[in-house]
């Protein structure tokens, strides 16, 4: 039986459990607390940015992956050297660590990306502006951002002041998007690569609201496009477990890389319900060595919708009632303002009406509050 | 959250895990080794005829259910007077417990069965075999068999002597049957009731081989007799959770039940993949008093095939390769010659085809035996 460890004990960790269960799997998580979403499958808790606590937890693994980017490179490229096998290798995570550095490898392949530069100093921001298009222009802090945090619009150079001065940035041209999609796929260590359907994602407030599967309306050249781009990454990055890429749609029909993950990722939560491999055993199965399973749907479309800042008990019973086919998936954490605590799918024929369902149990679950 | 007890560590249990997590329900199981397809979730390890290592482990739970039927009756009682709330109930339970008591019950219900009698000494066999009409019957011990075990075609008296020195048996119409059936359902403490779609079933040795869902063929009127004899049963017994009813279809298109179960059953296990809802997550939303889940299909059609012997690591990969969309359940269990250690689903359009499928998946995985 493989034995796969997986630092962090959130929601993704959670949701690998089922799948390592089908698979047979003995999956072991490494958590910051006991009471973590994943706590079934937590054998260790620590603090993952000590060597000595992972490699301890790392000793008798198959491999290790990953609930969250947030594992230091001096802790992956030490646990490399000591022979353990961590998917994604710390080289391909570096660019999760970091967006300049990504930026620059999508440049390398040479990727469709909107236009950037680095900019460490208040003096070099007028031209650095110029180079990605004038303003309004994006300004990302290059480490530690996520869900809209980190990233901000940038109208005049007052914008900048005290991020500046606290570091360097990525500076990205405001690309005019009509829609955002993600392309989700998986690759094995030894090549083989899967991709799902492109989904189409919404965001509300920087932080993703539906998800819309498969993404309606694209054609066949920007699906052959699409494949293409998530290929590129995947093989030129050497990712291996799920690759999320997060991707602008233009007004011209054309594709532009926004981010990446290297993980199972909140687009893909609809692939539970809507492809014969769930995003989690995928990634379990390219971490585990084992031959990916067939990404195809199983069903015409799929809408996912996040749950917000607590999920009730009663609450849940009257979506349940008022929507019998909602697979609600309850992450078990605490309420909290902002927080994501669960998502919502519905499948079926009709991404219209999958979306007023969806939306009728989101606000059914979300009236409580 | 809601907190659910299992008796029992084996696959049914351990298939309860996926859907407790996303339900947010926090599962325990009382299994009596450690080491347990269920392992993840055992919170306590214990034999199950002691009341009072039962009751210990029941204390705190909003509701105690099972993965057999083998927790002796007094022990239920014993719980239930203490306040545990015991779903299904003892009084329910009771007919999976003695077979002659399922017959007399069914019989009272007015449910549609083989003739039988119940026959306790040699002298009383032939008036009893002719009440059946005439050889060759069936004989079941009542209780204790399963899988084909305990059962038994009588041709003449002498087929039974060692039997009915042992204690009285069960005689039963030997029905001549053309396929057999298992018609799946849930039922709630209040009432609400949700039947899946039934299934076929096809046997070999006394073991179910292969489930074929939805039972091709099926006219408008067994559909409806189908669907009133799985509620009258369910409401007649009171069962909380899923129950599942093994039929026989005669040449003129009637059924006759067979055998009953009020568990998660070998015959549900292709609604994991075809359903919205799983019989593992509709029978713990009975246990706990939620809304029933939707039981429709979401695909046209599924077929499920058991595994018997080990599962090879190996063997499932290749398995995997040949068939990437086969859903192999592998139960993490010992290899041990003739044992139930995984199953396969397929679902898709053509019945014919998927069954072509799965046992090319099953030829795979059984080769390296």
């Amino acid at each position: 039986m493989k034995r796969i460890g997986v630092i962090g004990g959130g929601q993704l960790a959670r949701m690998m459990i089922p799948a390592a269960i089908n698979l047979a799997i003995e999956l072991r998580v490494f958590a910051e607390q006991q009471d973590a979403p994943a706590s079934l499958a937590v054998t260790a808790v620590g603090d993952f940015r000590d060597v000595r606590q992972v490699a301890d937890f790392a000793a008798d693994l198959d491999a290790l992956t990953f609930d969250h980017e947030h594992v230091p490179a001096e802790v992956l490229r030490a646990l490399e050297d000591s022979g353990v096998v961590v998917a994604p290798s710390s080289q391909a995570l570096a660019l999760t660590h970091n967006k300049v550095v990504m930026r620059q490898r999508l440049s390398e392949l040479g990727v469709a990306q909107p236009r950037w530069c680095e900019v460490s100093e208040a003096s070099e921001l007028e031209s650095a502006v110029e180079s990605v298009g004038g303003y309004p222009c994006i300004a990302k802090k290059p480490t530690g951002g996520y869900d809209g945090k980190g990233v901000r619009v940038v109208h005049s150079a007052s914008d900048l002041e005290d991020w500046l001065s606290q570091g360097s940035l990525l500076l990205e041209e405001k690309v005019p998007f009509v829609r955002e999609l993600a392309l989700l796929s998986a690759r094995r260590r030894g090549g083989e690569w899967k991709p799902w359907a492109p989904v189409e994602t919404r965001q509300k407030n920087g932080v993703c609201s539906e998800v819309i599967a498969p993404a309606q309306s694209l054609s066949e050249t920007q699906l052959g496009v699409a494949e293409e781009l998530a290929r590129t990454i995947a093989e030129g990055v050497g990712t291996v477990g799920v690759l999320a890429v997060e991707v602008f749609e233009l007004a011209d029909g054309s594709l532009s890389v926004n981010e990446l993950a290297m993980r199972p990722h909140n687009s893909g939560h609809v692939f539970t319900e809507l492809s014969t491999t769930s995003q989690f055993e995928q990634h379990l199965r390219a971490v585990a060595d084992l031959p990916l399973g067939s990404a195809a749907l199983v069903a015409p479309g799929g809408v996912m919708v996040n749950l917000f800042g607590g999920v009730d008990a009663d609450a849940k019973n009257d979506a349940w009632e008022r929507v019998p086919e909602a697979k609600i998936h309850d992450y078990g954490k605490g309420a909290r303002e902002g927080r994501k605590v669960g998502h919502v799918v519905v499948t079926g024929d009709d991404v219209k009406s999958l979306l007023d369902k969806a939306e009728l149990a989101r606000s059914a679950l979300h009236a409580a509050r």
